[in-house]
């Protein structure tokens, strides 16, 4: 199979907005889909962990990629995140989101007990063997089991549905072992990174791409990187990367994961909602103290046109970024 | 009130049976419940990690918490695992056990995100101000986010409804301090530790008793323990938990666990199935590699009479004991 | 060899004190082990992590364990740290203070690299095979490349210069799976703990004693601990457990290790001088912050009479142990 | 100050031979430092982790750098690792390589104890403000108290003779948050990387060069990334960045740190010897086992050209890194 087939670009882990009752907010995650596609993201992951989707029912979780699926109208390939309590009801999801017409699965590896590496390859091997859709793994050691590079070799070689895997460790010498030693075997394996405080090195150090959460925010800025790491431009994508790190740190480090995207998203016109993790009156007032920083950052990144980064109003990160690249 | 209300003495966080197809064995579970309360213990806690909770659907954990409430008839308090997706979810199924006449729900600190001590307080507050039904915290941070003391304290000071904790961190000291920081103002205030490796020594730092998997497989045992430090006899007491640490290591080191409770419990005759989460061959052969010295330790251990230590056949695991305790 | 010649009781290492310019202060020294030994200690430890070995010169670490060793005049056993650059420094450390009669030297594994199992035994066993003097062991995980169990029972087996452990993890079921594995073999081989926090526990547990910091500060109520033990009053032996454990926790909390120990000393009157590592503004008026606070506990717990708790002006602190003890 | 006095490009930090009798090998260690500034490295880093500081004796150390100063004769900048037991120590080391000429010393944070950022920021400030040479901060985590961004950045901006830091950390993200805080105030200050594994993402980063024990190895391939990095030529760079990886990989696995780097040299025709830290058997013969491995990837990537990649016997490791960087 040729590497044309390979998911690849920047996918959005897409926020899961609610209502008021706490509801999925089906209006608001349908402008929210066509808002993204309109600014270039190359395709959607529902349910991922910027998704919530362990805070959903199971059936949530299917409306969730109903929705997307539905909306998105065939624009954008789209990801569903499919891990549900076991190997039998995570089968049922895949299979079910195929029909849907996902382009793909993600499945996070088991989580709550830590399974050793063969535990997570006999998990991952029996869902493979079984599903009619196409497979990507998904790694993020800071939540779930670890998915180590052996392991993931395995699952390359030895399952033609597991076509790809998300890493979210930010590990750039794991990734490179990863493609180092699947990429020659399996020219069609999708890597993507989901840890956008190294995107640029990622991408050059041979990922397909991204799935990352600050594209739900400023979609034109990581597409920008994107197109200039395809394009050789380097030094440029480099830049955006310095610009992107503040804005990215700061939604990190904003309440409870994935508040401070939320906050992000709200500086775009998307209102997410509360969410659905309760938060004390010292947590709130916590974070209404960075929603201005954040705003002003996302103002920042967000007027400037595609891929340019002349923007007046942001002479002042610009100028600092010169200064450091003018001394590399 | 009084400290005669707390959940005291042992309570078996019970495996799950699973039949062939994977589904819940009620006949078994049924029976196995039988055979505990026959056996002394002094509480069951059906939906706990030893239970499996999070590979089985909502409906399921709710069928199971019912077959268990119904065998039971009344016998012993019954403390029902009651973790959801969101705290809508966990307060439904929490009232949906107290209405079963469930002693307590125990409800496990969120998972897969680690929340911060002020995100746990939150969550917890806001459970226990809406359910009707006592609640324990249920504090496991090798599987979810830590409670830590001072949280469990404002816990206990704010939220009448939280009356204890299960505790499976196996931090003495940590104990020591939630004792001394919750119990002189709430006498009705549980400590239950479910770090079997520890369990006379937390019993003896003036826990209530524990929730211990090894109550599973050796019931006979742990409760002997139980009785041992309550009477005074440390000594005892101390000799017995010699006995049980290489049984417990065994089940621990054996396969992902709850693998190899389950094949403990096999040793007592009691079939709980595969389980749900999948085995490579080379983990079925290491499984089939230990599972003779799991048997060989469990029946050593179970064929002593209730409170005793005297049978010949344990002669060779008490020899050492023996000379181990003599020297102290 | 028998039990009786096992390293026992309650062991202080020692802080050292260092005068206005940070040289060793050789008066306050040996006024501090004179003061120690009239209050019941069991044994001094010079060079251990409270005495900060490693920010002394090799001389200077001579020269420490000298003073003691003269000071001390046979009164009681003298463990020396010894640890030195590497195995031929340490050989030659340990075979200088077997000449100063020490009762054995005490070898911390090797810091700053993190050895695998194998490289620490490696360590130990040419250091074992070749000294001319009696080894304890020093495990001390979050300093120091961890010893695990099976590499303490290799060295217990294979060298009989290596006489005991002193086990700072505070982990209770890992001694225990120790002593378990290796005092049926080696009657002479000592288990000590040097995590203050859970020192009745471990002593119930078998262990012959501690090298406990706290003992440098509250000498009496440590050996009433260990006396209540070895008399078998173990809920009075729990009771001061629980008087120490907050003393513990402010020393512990307090700056950097081991400035908080330093605090307490000069509770006591002992002025241990500004210690090596230095502070900034904000650590020295931090530091200031808690120092009443430790000057209140260690006053609260030094004027009662040995093995005695009764002191009137404990009676707020007895009061909450009294009520928690009651509802055991 | 100019960019133009920044400690840049690969350093080596060099291992320090021993012969048969453990003893520093100054002819072996002439003979070294002449190979590799033939062979273009930038600068040589006597006593760093790679030299086992740690295992020499505070006069060994000082002899070490005599030696690399002496043979050296001011063809490249040598930055001494100067760290001692305490902060008057290595004040004293400091100044003492400062009158032999280095270009500057590395201080390794406290190790051992693991001290607060507070405690990183005191220590290196009494240095800093003491000594007449210019200092490099050394952050290695993994090993020593860890040096965070905001404790390097208040040192830079306090510290005029704080020019510079080294950090193993392999935390990319971190390095660009440390560039983008410092760079725009201080403009002589040095970032170096010090793990070889992403040296070409932290060149491209920004990064003024590395401290890369492989330069000891294979000095033609890592002064052939940086030049291809500093021309531009990303994509070869990175081709030699995949070359560069398995070998590093390797080396980080055989035995303890820095065994295999020794087994490295020892493939290129020095022989390091045995090292200070004994081996069992077992362990001897592990690194028998991977030796060959060593040898086989020495071979192919140091018989290539300076800055070139051609040679007909790298064909193999080559081929495949073709096709991975085809499908880029």
């Amino acid at each position: 199979m040729s590497s044309l087939n390979r998911i690849s670009g920047i996918l959005t882990p897409n926020l899961t907005p609610v209502d008021s009752q706490g509801r999925v907010d089906d209006d608001c995650l349908r402008g929210y889909v066509d808002w993204l596609i309109e600014r270039g993201v190359d395709g959607l992951y529902p349910n991922g962990s910027t998704g919530e989707f362990i805070r959903f029912t199971p059936s949530e979780r299917r409306h969730i990629v109903q929705v997307v699926v539905d909306q998105n109208r065939g624009r954008v390939p789209v990801l569903a995140g499919a891990a549900e309590a076991n190997v039998k009801e995570t089968i049922e999801a895949c299979n079910a989101y195929g029909e849907m017409g996902v382009r793909a699965v993600a499945i996070v590896a088991p989580y709550y007990y830590r399974l050793s590496s063969e535990g997570v390859y006999a998990y991952f091997r029996q869902i493979a063997d079984s599903v009619d859709v196409d497979v990507t793994l998904y790694n993020i050691p800071l939540f779930a089991s670890p998915i180590d590079v052996e392991t993931v070799r395995r699952l390359a070689m030895d399952c033609p549905r597991v076509i790809g895997i998300k890493d979210s460790s930010g590990d750039l010498p794991n990734m490179m072992r990863m493609i180092q030693s699947i990429r020659p075997q399996r020219s069609d394996f999708s890597f993507l990174t989901g840890w956008d405080a190294a995107l640029v090195p990622m991408l050059i150090a041979g990922c397909d791409g991204g799935t990352n959460a600050t594209s739900g925010v400023v979609p034109e800025l990581t597409r920008a990187i994107y197109q200039s790491v395809q394009e050789g431009r380097i030094e440029e994508a480099m830049q955006m990367q310095y610009q992107l790190l503040p804005l990215f740190d700061a939604m990190l480090g904003a309440g409870e994961f994935p508040e401070g995207f939320r906050q992000g998203a709200r500086a775009r016109g998307w209102d997410m909602g509360a969410g659905r993790q309760p938060k004390t009156p010292q947590q709130q007032a916590a974070l209404d103290g960075v929603r201005s920083e954040i705003e002003r950052l996302v103002s920042q990144l967000s007027n400037q046109p595609i891929a340019g980064v002349t923007a007046d109003d942001i002479s002042t990160i610009n100028a600092i970024v010169r200064r450091v690249l003018e001394q590399l």
